[in-house]
């Protein structure tokens, strides 16, 4: 294969371009960085099923989805309703109430595989880290707590990169500048209330710059769905951030009782009647505690390969602002 | 595991239901089916990673998706658009038209596991056979015939049951009154107006209860891009049609020359401005001639499980003309 690392290693300059507009080295960079995407969907899906978790199809449009409510990294320029049969639902935007329902009542170990849509403000067109359609490998564990995700996501990574290494050997040598690196878990633990206060509102470009090996952040008030202590303040949720790159999984322990829902649902003053299902079922007790997180395909591989924007890894890149026939 | 097969093979008199209104011996049959979808999906996306394919991740929304016309078995109650950052796009009805510009330029060899949708009428909600959002397993190989298909087709379909009957014996003796027979490769090849000849309009329902084996249906007009041999009017294209089942994938090689694909599209009617990208390249040259097809998941999953509606293999059922919360 042609080395085509003339590429990358600079900053960004250029907006990843629909297939139809590549020069004959760049849709061969383009079909190597589709080698990576198969094998680390392959891998993924593989570490989870033998794992035990079964694997959920995606919704498209739901009544109920993720308010991204108050998070402090949400920038979302539309929300996409639409009535189908007389009732108003929504573009995924992530699958988290689904996923608390179904590891309640049916699926105590799952995942999905599930393209959001989140209509991101053109101005991130050129984070490098900003898609309007990404895809999460989605899961969700009924009783399982942050360290049993910490466990099971710092597996999955170095199952997936070694066997990377081992299997697309070429590919990475021509796409990647520096060789990539087996991550050594287990992976460190941060409290972002001290990032915060030793790097101020910068935290995650700093975190992002000087770690070596992926890095765990915890305690993050964000969504009334996961889980805070009300009496010490802290939250039970974390991301995980890769060195050089930035974040790439989001999740945490859930809310599972009624009240405490409820008194987030309304402090965040989120629309109640979009929750009603998951209240209803807290009330009855039927939701179960449980962790979970959504890993961000596009940022992983984006990671892997080491390109510069991750709507590279799309073969239709969906850049914020920029809509292509395809 | 419960004996859970009290319920199926009769007709059907109740739709499925969401989650929330199951009874645990509902819910029980519910998690039943997943591991049957996770087992399919497994397999399926191993045999075609095995043979070659890359694995893509799916579009939900774009300005050109397919316009499932003219087509005798659409029915489609709405069309979904929205404008996003000043353009409107659809939601996909399937990646026909991403596959073929992908295989032609980057891809030679891809699959999807793409979600579509598509309101059904809701007069379609006790076919059994019809949801409004559905999965296909949607693949494409550059420079394949139609035999091709046929063969990696029959390979997937007698691997995939071959490994059900093995690793999910008491799921399928609980779900189905039946034995799942393992499919005999190759599989008998029929012409669509034979069939007419011999059954009428009625020969989807007729074939369906009379073969013992899967069956190719060939030489069926329908949507532009099949390949429509102008002097003898046949069509070089196929439906999948599963014993007691029905339909499960529907196929073609692909037009590739600008000047059928222009007049076909003018003869159809279609907006050619949907269009304008697949022509463009045509005329360039560069729409490789290619075959494939879509299976679909969830009917797959309800013929090797025996439900009564396919919705039942979906966690959060797409019952034509019934919106739930989730």
């Amino acid at each position: 294969m042609m080395k085509t690392s003339e590429v990358p290693c600079v900053p960004l300059t250029e907006l990843p371009k629909p297939l139809d507009q590549l020069s004959p080295s760049e849709l061969e960079r383009k079909a190597a960085i589709g080698k990576v995407m198969t094998h680390t969907l392959q891998s993924l899906t593989s570490t989870y099923i033998d794992s035990g978790f079964q694997w959920l199809l995606p919704v498209a449009l739901s009544q109920s989805t993720d308010p991204l409510w108050p998070d402090p990294g949400a920038s979302i320029d539309k929300r996409i309703e639409v009535d189908i049969y007389g009732k108003i639902v929504r573009t995924t935007a992530s699958m988290i109430i689904h996923k608390l329902v179904a590891s309640s009542l049916a699926y105590p170990k799952l995942f999905i595989v599930s393209p959001n849509v989140r209509i991101e403000k053109a101005e991130r067109a050129k984070t490098g880290k900003h898609i309007y359609e990404f895809t999460q490998l989605d899961f969700e564990a009924r009783d399982a707590t942050s360290k049993d995700v910490f466990t099971l996501v710092e597996k999955a990574l170095v199952t997936l990169v070694t066997s990377l290494k081992k299997d697309l050997k070429p590919e990475l040598e021509a796409l990647r500048c520096e060789p990539l690196k087996v991550p050594k878990a287990p992976f460190k633990v941060v409290d972002k209330a001290k990032l915060e206060a030793k790097y101020g509102d910068e935290w995650e470009a700093c975190l992002s710059k000087e770690i070596k090996e992926p890095t765990w952040v915890t305690n993050i008030p964000r969504e009334f769905y996961d889980f805070e202590d009300f009496k010490t303040g802290k939250w039970d949720n974390y991301d995980l951030f890769l060195p050089q790159f930035g974040e790439v999984l989001s999740g945490a322990k859930r809310e599972w009782e009624y009240k405490k829902i409820l008194a987030k649902i309304e402090r965040d003053q989120i629309k109640k009647e979009n929750y009603a299902l998951l209240l209803k079922l807290a009330k009855e007790g039927k939701v179960k505690p449980s962790a979970g997180a959504g890993i961000g395909i596009e940022r992983l591989v984006g990671w892997a390969t080491g390109v510069r924007h991750i709507a590279e890894t799309q073969p239709f890149p969906r850049v914020p602002g920029t809509v292509n026939e395809l």
